[in-house]
């Protein structure tokens, strides 16, 4: 005996949606590296596609059925290949991937050499409708930064802080998760580190000190960085500092569509 | 002694910045309605202004002198005012100020009248880098859905859920906040009540069976409702559903610029 | 017609319950203050009572008609009363009552006297299953700390950073709210502002560089302020840096029960 | 040339501290299971020692150094090493260890056989301060639950969501983590599943308005079953339902000493 197919009904209403779909859906996965064996995350997914608008609804199972198949190391082709899967399996014109997780790189401290993890939000989004490429990378990279300001008007000290330095590009080619995060982790007074013994500390307390930069030299910084890169269409960079001053944060953002 | 002033530096980098100014800043707020007292409520705020290439840095002090300056309710002309207001503190040409906070309605039990609270996430963003209109409302609305499908298929119950509508609109002429909520939540299977009798549970348990939705149903009726308004410039819907036979989510989502 | 009340049935598995209730219920609140009207803030509230082994249910609206009826500015008498309503409504012996929200003070720049907001979570619990006292107030408290160690083997600079010390109480006689955040303040390296003008943030930055505490040393430092403090049964002092130099926290927990 | 150890320095301040170390640290984990290959996972940890009153602050740096040194798949008795590590290289008499992770279990949808993973929150705890027993485990199991009374009183129809269920164990013999969530996810009125056809979808939305539970049942029937697990000094039951008809969430707690 057949079961109803709801989803399957004519639609009057005349309004085509341009996601239907799954989200906040949690999977294993593994991310792809350039030099390493890909590395275990915890993904969070939305999977979507566009609905013309005849149709009343899609056929939200095999979006995990499509995720189940997949079972790729993540990286932008393999991201692209599931959106292509989506697209067939769900008979759509267009379709959409993102998938967050934590990324893990073993940092060496600056003298003691000591190593120990420091952990990077990243998400993979590929969507049909963005017009430039559709294909983008978002990091999130923790840096300490000083204040130029405060260095300047006190005779001893300078307030700092930890900052979240977020990254996302497109285009057609597009620099490797950990050319990404080296070249943002430069724009901040400091980089952070794990393990850090006295000497460490007092490496790291210096250079930061030797090197303030607003939150606005932070995004000009990394700006730079990512206008020397060939093959982007867009980059976004937006610093936010979580001020040791103030119980708000600061924040820069620049942005540029080629 | 005049103190340096690090900010007003000449860069060099040739790097304009779309935004540069505070976040998280929480702060009371009232907010204005069409026919009650101003109701109070706590304002999560970002203020910036756009920064030209040539200037080192923004005076980030100066955001939070002009929120308290302000000390308005809460409204769309309120707000642009505020973003006036900085451009002209900040020495401008594009401002953005926005401003998140709970939003409440006392609201009756559908049979026994029964009076209590339900909360709204409301958000409003003025953005001079929007083309079509720089004002723009959002509000989070929470429903009940009843699928569509699990009615059809089964010979007794039927999965329902409660879902987040989110709703934002820009434009000429925006309907107020209680309009956009009350047009939103017409859009799912039932309303949700906080104080709710037998009798209520039971009028509501029998409403959300005969009036089913999936997430594409319930962005459809919400966006035919938003299509009837006049003076919109652009409008989006988001209908997100807390599956109750899944751990993930179900979401559907239209946009349209006019 | 009577609806039938499965909540009443009898319950033959013998377990008691130590809480059946609502929770991540938001309401409309005013909070008590010791010299100014009460300030209106949004509550986050838990209500509970307990329930015995031979019931199978609570009647939970009747936790939505309590918060309704009640209606008074939060405080430590007040939330006792509604604690005393919950046992009746509901005929058990044990209530439990639970809000928090988002209590403003405006603070003034301590050069420049400048004005503005600094926000703190507060939360009043009261618990007829605590021994020692039913009623605790919990703050946390944004501060700056500045690293004694980096301070000591830099030659210049200092790490330092934002942290919240959370503080809670119990006992016969509890300070206000202001009392409370003013010690707990008063422990960390430097007091944030919202509003800081280019004199006010040398100050702070010094003041921070001549005071510098480890989390070890705010924790001890508030708790010495608290154990002056007559007719406490209870305290409990944690303190949490979101370190400058780390992408992890350091953390101190103090708690005495008298 | 000899850094100044600040940490070292003797306190005079008579106030012993029961945990100083880090926290919210991310670090690649695997986890132990009974019949596979341990599972890959993201941990979120923190670390933590008693501290003596007569000293100034422990070394933060040795956490790290232990975890990093530690690397074993996670499992009670290698949180219960890792905690021994701690005491030892940190020279005090008690540890704390937690990690935080998701786990994932592949399911099988009941009808289809289809396979997709569900996701559960889990904590391991050791803390030498508990005086039952030191080590616990905690699960957040996701249900679906029917509302008894929706059912009872409705004509058609019964408002069903979906609830947290969260188990807390402690003891000389814990169960398995995959013998906690099967006995947990057996307390709910059906289990949840990510990949459902139709016919799945028709069985799970039977089989939960043929079993309905209120919060107080779910936490009544998983105590049932922890009850008859040997070896237990503790358990906390706790239901959290994310009410399909409310904005807010109904909840029930049991929790037990041996």
């Amino acid at each position: 005996m057949a079961l109803p197919d709801t989803q399957s009904e004519k639609d009057r209403r005349g309004l085509a949606l341009s996601r239907v779909g799954v989200t906040a859906l949690r999977w294993p996965v593994t991310v792809a590296t350039a030099t390493q064996a890909p590395k275990p995350s915890v993904g969070t997914w939305s999977l979507a596609v566009e609905l013309p608008a005849e149709e009343r609804g899609t056929h939200m199972s095999r979006f995990i059925e499509a995720l189940q198949a997949w079972a790729q190391p993540i990286s932008g082709e393999a991201i692209t290949a599931l959106a292509g899967d989506l697209r067939q399996r769900l008979y759509s014109q267009r379709a959409y991937a993102q998938v967050r997780f934590t990324y893990f790189r073993l940092k060496k401290a600056p003298v003691s050499g000591r190593e120990g993890y420091i952990d990077y939000e990243v998400t993979y989004t590929y969507d049909d409708r963005v017009t430039d490429h559709p294909l983008s990378v978002r990091v999130v990279v923790p840096v300490a930064t000083l204040c130029p300001c405060s260095k300047s008007i006190s005779e001893r000290g300078a307030h700092n802080q930890r900052g979240h330095v977020t990254v996302e590009v497109r285009g057609q080619s597009l620099p490797s998760l950990d050319e990404l995060i080296t070249l943002t982790e430069a724009g901040g007074s400091a980089e952070l580190f794990s393990a850090l013994k006295r000497e460490d500390e007092k490496a790291v307390t210096e250079q930061a000190y030797d090197n303030p930069a607003f939150v606005e030299d932070v995004v000009r910084q990394v700006s730079l960085a990512l206008e020397k890169l060939p093959g982007l269409s867009f980059y976004v960079v937006e610093a936010e500092n979580f001020e040791s001053i103030h119980n708000h944060n600061a924040f820069a953002r620049r942005e540029r569509t080629f």
